[in-house]
């Protein structure tokens, strides 16, 4: 079965969703498209085989042509588009964040607990990364012992110079960290406290960058995420889990060594569309296979959820320079699974 | 457009490319299958979706549904199959070996050159995958200056006890590199010699295991390539090249680097499959899109004929301990480009 | 000239340091022993050539054989021992910590501000490491930028299982990282703060371990230094420097890459001696040598005292939960140019 | 015991082993030097405390106060000086070459078979690199099974422009190899061949640079030893042994690792200095020991004559192009254990 999918949102990662499905994965294929910029969903449309332009989100999730939902808008606009698919009975997929608010992330959970099952999988890619599967099995497996602390790293080259607040390093760039550590360790984050290293001069003057985020799980674990968005050397993401009786790292990226003018060298990733386009792959290519397959397995609206209540907590302490906890209701049977 | 695929030859390599295109590539379709083994045929047919079952090649190369044709029966069928589909304007991708003689493989470039253009693919996957990618790209940038020679190792955990000769170590393991440094180096290969190191007890009594395989390409670039099938320890593809001013050697695999036990480690791939999975995936991926876009770009008709009369001449190096000349006709311009 | 050292506590470091002298380094002889075991100074003095045995510390420190005093012995002697030292006008290497009170470094200190010159180098042997001298090196040459914060982890695979408390993981380990990072970053530490991850079920009981001790630069880079001294799988010291446009990170230790069992492998240092031998060999030699030059140029009392400001401030910290500033005086001319 | 030393030429060489005597080591002090170059002779004395300074080499071996030789003249004179040390019953340290032609090093055998008891050390130090040692005792564990095969590679950055032949990187490069792998695998070398690859535009015209010198020991394992000094981007000195489940490896030298400009690199040695200085010292720091304890250890005459001996079948195959067996007499019992 191909998966007919209605993508809401053409910006920059709605295009590239599409290019996914139509030119790398297999099991899908667009037949509809929306954007609140009509031109651009046409020109999008018209380099498709047979995809129709929408005038609203409502047209093309009530279109029977469409089986899935994939929402790539604004994130104000989620909310309603998801609920919608909900309600209609479609599969979506919704990139990050779910909602930007917490009570509106429970407004699509409380959709879905209506409908009796889950439809919705949030772009959390990481959880579909080949490092961190690597290190999620040697995690689950055992043999290193019980895990106890994790030190994270996530350097981004640079930010833009106007508009990039210090929230949005909390807000855009450690929640792919709030939702990993939730997967990897099966546990939800208790609390968030946020520490102020020496800032770079190389930064917009009012941005403090770089920070350390603290989490720690609900079984005690303790994460350091160490924040920098203005890095300049280049992509770089770091992971170490500590466990009793061994620790397991991400290892460096780098197809091959060159050897010249005095050193030994491997490549660092430029951009997070080098580091991570197969977990992007993977991510999207799960999700054509699970609507086929009529299930959903990916991150999950609870998911989204948590991320934004760890988030909210996150830029409290930000504030207050305060340990700050995190306070979430319980979590429904319907998510038991959904880690 | 989707490429309506029919596959010649349903064992296990068959199988695994009618997978790889039906579950993880984009722009294609099986269609037709044949083998030789009728009932074979049958039920893979039978897991897929309108897939004809044929009786013989030479009928679903004729196959109006049929697109292109993908050539995995064994090899002394091929030079037929691969001709007919050249003859009936169909592109082919064709597994290694090209055909089992050089007569065979030239009667294969006869074809092609009386067709006007190129028509065949041959399955030498190594040039898809992304660290000889990297190599070939930093030898061909120029920073590292002009290669000199280059170090290969090609170890396999283990061969079956019975039935695997020292000549196939020759014939199917060193063929791989054979065909890499002719691509990586863009040169043709003017002499091998095969060097018999201390043989390893763990293999069966007749079999001469490591081998080293001395090859010299046209401009003196000096390649030995260890060829060891009973390695043990893993899969393990190893490459350097020398330059003037720097080298360029692939990297370790490895998601993970584990620290237990006063070690820390990484993974060695179990297998060829494990190792090359991806290059195998974006090998057919270039073959559909090629397709579909009515162009050859892969190893050609002639690079699967210089495959062929390296090994004669490594066979006979291995049988006579001298060094032996290739000796090739030129290559007709239709192949100007192919590597 | 060769030194003629006389050796004040002949316990385990204190004969370490005997054979380092006599079977290493150059340049030094030891001339005389004393230890509270008068007996087992003897034994030790047996197997040196010529060595006097004094029956108390005073009377070594005033042999007139002796050129410059080691002083070995426990911690509470320190302070009697090296003011006398000092005040006849002799070097003297001691051991950390210097003493164990601030007040008793301070009086140190006046003893040396009385003298009106350096006499002390006290034994933080990490400042001998080469990796850590490259670490420095590559920060001081200014190519990566300002520094902004470091990630420190220091792991021993044991500790014994009675008597060795949460206190002296601060106390015994990050002392080690505390005269580091003041070297390393050429500026006072002016906080501390400790916490709490989840506690290895592999300790004693009542051991909280690991811990994580944050300490704040007075330029503001803040440093984390992960404390596992139940780490089992090795003796692991870890450090990576982020700064503005690059990081430097200590590389891992190992002579020889294996390859066996699906995996690639390098080792793990077994514990301090393994990882740290050679950086207690230069750091004895450099006080050797200085002394032979008449100066003093290894860390001072004050590092010694600035050592003891910090650690009391840790372990406030970690008594109370809270960030602790660390109180010290001005930092004497005398000792401006000793880091 | 101090070992008095007395150093027969004091150019580069001897000079370098005066420092590590007198400033490095431990048990050794030179009491007299000799030099075809009084007046530098008189000027290296003048350093020294105490140096006597000879007129001949003879005097310097007669001198009562001398205990031990350290032969570091020019290679045509060591056979007299190291026949003259035996005969005075004196240990010598020579510098490699033992002697320039093979019936020279058989002389000094048969001078050491007449005073019954061996008295030289040649200055092979790769012997006591770190790395070596640790790759020796993976091979001897058994763990990895049986040798089968080695690579290894020996890179300079360059050499003079004017004077430098081909055949001095076989007597002078290659020559540790050939040491080396006779004591890696305790057997003895039984041919040699030479293979030229492409050579590099940045030699001397008249330089095949690199070479590709292949070795084969008695028992079968075979050795393929890249020579390249005109390599330019380091010193750099690789090594793979092969073994039936396993391999092991020569690891990168390196102290940190640096990220920027979006790579992480480490540095390559910049000459044979910096690569092995530990190893020199541990070498000498052997003989000295050895000296004091009445025996000898270290690399024997017999590791002289047997390296003079492959290094003339080397010279010979890359003459001839042909593989050439080495022809050696049966070790005499006296170096039963030499190895």
């Amino acid at each position: 079965m191909t998966v007919r999918v209605g993508v809401i949102g053409v910006g920059m990662i709605g295009q590239d969703h599409i290019r996914r499905i139509t030119q790398v994965l297999t099991g899908g294929t667009v037949v509809a498209v929306n954007d609140v910029d009509q031109a651009r969903a046409g020109q999008v449309a018209a380099g498709l085989p047979n995809a129709a332009v929408h005038a609203t989100a409502s047209d093309l999730i009530a279109d029977g042509n469409v089986d899935a939902v994939l929402v790539a808008s604004w994130g104000p606009a989620h909310e309603e588009q998801v609920v919608a698919a909900i309600e209609a009975g479609k599969p979506v997929f919704c990139e990050k964040p779910l909602a930007p608010s917490q009570d509106a992330c429970l407004r699509i959970i409380d959709a879905e607990l209506a409908a009796g099952r889950l439809y919705v999988q949030v772009g959390f890619m990481r959880r579909y990364d080949s490092g961190y599967l690597a290190m999620k099995a040697a995690v689950d497996d055992g043999s290193i012992g019980a895990p106890l602390l994790m030190h994270c790293a996530h350097r981004n080259p640079s930010v833009p110079l106007y508009g990039f607040t210090t929230e949005m390093i909390i807000s855009d760039s450690s929640v792919h960290e709030i939702d990993l550590v939730r997967w990897l360790f099966g546990e939800e984050i208790v609390s968030a406290a946020v520490l102020k290293p020496r800032r770079t001069s190389l930064a917009a003057e009012d941005l403090q960058d770089p920070l350390i985020l603290l989490l720690e799980m609900a079984n005690g674990v303790l994460v350091d995420d160490e924040l920098f968005v203005s890095a300049r050397y280049g992509y770089d993401v770091r992971g170490e889990v500590v466990c009793e009786t061994g620790t397991v790292a991400l290892a460096d990226i780098g197809e091959v060594t060159v050897r010249a003018n005095n050193v030994h060298r491997s490549r660092v990733p430029v951009d997070w569309r080098d580091r991570f386009i197969r977990a992007y792959d993977a991510e999207l290519q799960n999700w054509l296979t699970a609507v086929a397959a009529g299930t959903s397995t990916g991150p999950s609206a609870w998911d989204g959820f948590a991320a934004a209540a760890v988030t909210d907590a996150a830029l409290q302490a930000l504030r207050t320079g305060q340990r700050t906890p995190v306070v979430m209701p319980d979590r429904p049977d319907l998510y038991a699974k959904a880690q």
